[in-house]
């Protein structure tokens, strides 16, 4: 079982594990390492997907794949097991990892297994063999939704999600505070950057801070769940072809986001950031099909992190009733110019070059505006 | 004059450039126009440059471009001018539409002209020449930036901006509310949209509803503007080459793009979806560039449009402090397939054709960390 | 049986078919729909998948499988079955066609089906197989290694040819002349290009020429033939994640390729080039794997087909012992510029402009190198 | 002046220059560098501008200039200058090549000077010019044509070729024998790779071999030479946004891009490859347009590097009658796997798989066309 900041009683499934019959037990605290191995580089990245779905489920797969090969190679295991379902991206970012990192491993992958999943229908046929057979469950009947945490987010799906019309249910999120009640004064906080991942973040008005990747990210769920950040409803396209319909909150990760893209426009180059920002939509769909384990995800990691040298400084931002406005941004490393871009200073700069630049620019439109017979004019 | 939605005394314009000795004065109401001809195919791109500016000026000057050199013909006019400074990329803009669209004209930039810019090194010396010369000006001194104001949006940026780090004053911001004082209860909207454009909002608590391109969207702005929607302070890169920081207000695209967002996932194909991604990053770039008449330009539009075919629907969301939460969707021309997705209902998917999916996708990964020597695991 | 321009026996072909009891035997000639509706295309799209393979064989499957579905359909088949490998890439190309074009069919798929493959390990069991049934079959042993014949290329693969060290034997070829036997004299074409596409193509020399698709193409086939043109060795990768090493000649293809490049290039804006060069290298790659009928191939066709509508003009090449050479061209919709462009004559063109455009494109380069500390001069 | 290996009198140069007054002249030898900090770099990414030029004339510019910067910087000098004409790219390589690693440095361009330019419209007026200066100058009449030669290529334009229909003269070409005349044998060569780059080349029937840079680059241009290997004629598109008509031989070069793709493909993943490819034309572009030293060509040489640490090995080829034809290669990095792809060895693989591969790859298809009533099936 893997730690991964969610809230879970890990004595109590330590126990239950142990009464049920399994000879070995094994509850790793892999958070620290979630953070830096996994969500560090997603920040690098600003990886998301499709626009919009920050990769809080996509990102920990991986991270606990890694850990459950570690044991079962060092266990002599030859099996692997996981509880995801047959339909979604789940199966196949644990799966990939367990491939990857150990090729002639053997996967058990129950909902997929035909006399598995045509005996168990549903919940009702799970909870009646758990009772035959002495198994604990909750008495208390779940939320009728899926839902899946960790330290970076929360994902809600399935049951009455999956009717993309309906509106989810006030009391559906766990992690963030419904905006319309969140606090009527905004805290705001200097996140400070080197090499692309935060690596200090102070509240300014209450002179707090955090300096360990666990800590900082901690912290930025906290101040971030407070003040309701990061919610969103979407629909999305899994690997597997299908539309589905999700539900994450993402408080700390969305914190980040903006802070990053911010300190990483004020450092890095233009051109630079056009090719990696392309980089970085492969990185979010690679990570969001199950391929962190691949050569060319490794490659592309390299790519992101090579071109986060330079991305350092500090960026200042108020979190405030849903939503992250940054305020301003320093660093010592900014290719911003106050001189040379001003209104009021010339700076080394010659206006006229500009005429020859668009000059230059217009050879190409003229040529083809003319050929064309100036249709293009409406009137 | 362009009338493009900025809040102006166009009849005091007219009087004054009469006074002026202008032989003739064109103010023309572009605002449909610049709604239906620009704001729309950026809806349809959801173009952003650099991950977040929504190019609401950019789109702006095309729309002026072509106006001014469809009347410069119309009267013969063989220069047109205008007033940008030789440092930004409205220069570039206004001039490529010029030179694309009406390739033989001469253009008068005076802040690049020496003998201008020489004489005038500033604000004051301006103000004098036009007291010598009974030239009225504004006798209040301005606000300590420079803005540019139109129906999408209003752009700060120079002046005491200029300095990345220092925070935005409060009173800066004239389009939007501050979130602070914003109303304590959401307003409820429903986007209509037909081959990705909107074709009529519906202020759900309200039964109000509009049906114009530009009702639309000025009531988009009314209720985004409302809830202090679509507030961004960043540093961006200028095609010619500088860092600059400007901050920006655009409530009613803010809306339109996360509305657009989700209906276009919705209904769009997966793989289309990254294809046009990738188009609508490029549209972004051409556009803030200046290149909207362009062959290239043109082309990417041609293929956006094509790809919006099918985007049409409907989308809930609420707009509440700042932020613009979706809440459902609905399309008879969405690839979302309930059945197909439901966790509870196996529809016509086999999940054992899952296995076979991933060890496909698994054996080039076994084959290259095999080779490897597996030196990725860790512990 | 798709007569897709192979070299075949289809009278006898049909007799067997017969013979061994086949109901109904549809052999339909697909020669001019494989040139207008697949060829053509992927001629447009200047269509190279991992900077080498034509995809004479990618292409013809989508079109065999196109011929399937309708007849299945027609006489309602519920079954439709294909001999590919469980290896290879056909059997997705086909299939994937299938379920595009008629979702709710089955597919045999003998190689994947445990119980024929573990009964037939190899050749010798289907030759015992076929002997005991009164199966004929061809009594001369084959060549050791797999083909692919059509009207585009023939392809050859497995068995000899597996080891990617061994040369391919100088007999294999037999669509081209080994380029040291072919004539030592170059024949000299002109082809003729509307909308991207060849209209007419005419042997310079000889004064002879074609004008139909199928006839223009069989042409070019020819004189490719004859000059050794479009031999290649490769190793690709195919898309369930192997390399596989094939060699294939494709005459008519190539020359094609070389023209079309040439007069695209010739009639085409710059930019609108770049972005077409993009959706070529997706459209080669969905083609390879498969997905000609997909919703983001019908829409890359749809965008490179947009491009293609001034490319036309007339080029003229020599081909020579497995050499195309371009040896010029002519078109009315050129944006070539033959005054513009002049080192003699100076056009509608200032120099100076070229300094502006330099110094404003040297801005963000200025300014990197001053912050590197000028670290990247060497000496 | 450059030593880059072009055919010139050095000697001469320089007692010209000295004549004609020169305090200092600087004659520097720079082939082995041009050869491993600049070909080697384009080898490496497959660099070919808009599918067809090797880049013989681009690459060599930052090499020239930088050493002309470090000559100036360490004689204090302020200036530099250059031959090159106003509408060309090479202005533009030399100057930004100046700007990016001395930003100060001013740039004298006498073809953009208009006092200079004025004065000397064509030929003739410098020819007076020489004569009535006693400046040296070559009586017999140049080519009509212009011409720049370096150790990777010549390049020619102008003149008689400004016609883009008009055929090159049999003559022109100085590098390269004609096809027509060159030797009726093969000579078959083994190039071997490590990081991407050729470490040694064999003849393989003369037993002999080269293996430092510059001897292996002389080598493959002596043998493609010879052998009329690597000639074309293409309009291009300039960065200046014109088009103009060049021909270029390139003998060597084309040999080694030929035998990079195949060790490559041979030796990197596939997607890496894919993602690489993108990054090799992204790389083209910049060299081509004068941005080899920029903060965004460091940067994508770098990826591009990390990407070839795998590629090694040998691959066999042989020259012949314009064309280079690989014939086979080996490599102990090979992700090649023989077994695995055999048609007559199962290997580590099961058929069956592939059927979920496809039905899965099938989901969305069918969908879509269910959706859309099947419209795609014609017949």
């Amino acid at each position: 079982m893997a730690n991964i900041g969610q809230d879970e009683d890990f004595a109590a499934a330590q126990k239950k594990a142990e009464k049920l019959g399994a000879k070995k037990v094994f509850i790793e605290d892999l958070r620290s390492e979630f953070v830096e191995d996994f969500i560090w580089p997603a920040v690098q990245a600003n990886a998301v997907y499709e626009d919009r779905y920050l990769l809080g489920t996509a990102v920990a797969r991986p991270c606990i794949g890694r850990s459950q090969v570690a044991i079962a190679r060092r266990e002599g295991a030859q099996f692997v097991s996981h509880g995801a379902t047959g339909k979604g991206n789940d199966q196949i970012r644990f799966e990939l990892t367990c491939y990857a990192l150990y090729p002639e491993v053997k996967i058990i992958a129950p909902w997929r297994v035909p006399e598995f999943y045509n005996r168990f229908k549903g919940r009702i046929d799970l909870m009646d063999y758990a009772q035959k057979h002495g198994i604990p469950v909750p008495v208390t009947p779940q939320a009728p939704w899926s839902m899946d945490a960790n330290l970076m987010h929360i994902s809600y799906e399935s049951g009455i999600l999956e009717n993309p019309k309906s509106n989810a249910p006030a009391d559906l999120y766990l992690m963030t505070k419904n905006p319309e009640d969140s606090p009527n004064t905004p805290d705001v906080l200097e996140i400070e950057f080197s090499k692309g991942v935060p690596v200090k973040v102070t509240n300014v008005k209450e002179s707090t801070s955090k300096d360990s990747p666990l800590d900082i990210f901690s912290y930025l769920n906290e101040i971030g769940g407070k003040h309701g950040v990061g919610r969103i409803d979407i629909v999305e396209n899994r690997f597997i072809g299908m539309k589905s319909r999700g539900i994450y909150e993402t408080p700390g990760g969305t914190i980040l986001l903006q802070a990053h893209l911010d300190i990483e426009t004020f450092t890095m180059d233009k051109e630079v950031r056009r090719i990696k920002q392309g980089l970085g939509i492969k990185f979010a769909e690679l990570v969001y099909n199950g391929f962190w384990y691949s050569p060319e995800c490794d490659f592309v990691r390299h790519c992101i992190d090579k071109s986060q040298e330079n991305v350092e400084g500090k960026v200042q931002l108020s979190v405030f009733k849903g939503q992250v406005y940054i305020m301003g941004r320093e660093s010592t490393k900014s290719l911003y110019n106050e001189e040379l871009v001003s209104m009021d200073v010339q700076g080394d700069y010659d206006p006229c070059d500009a005429s020859g630049f668009i000059k230059i620019n217009a050879v190409r439109l003229r040529e083809h505006h003319r050929l064309q017979g100036l249709s293009s004019v409406k009137k």
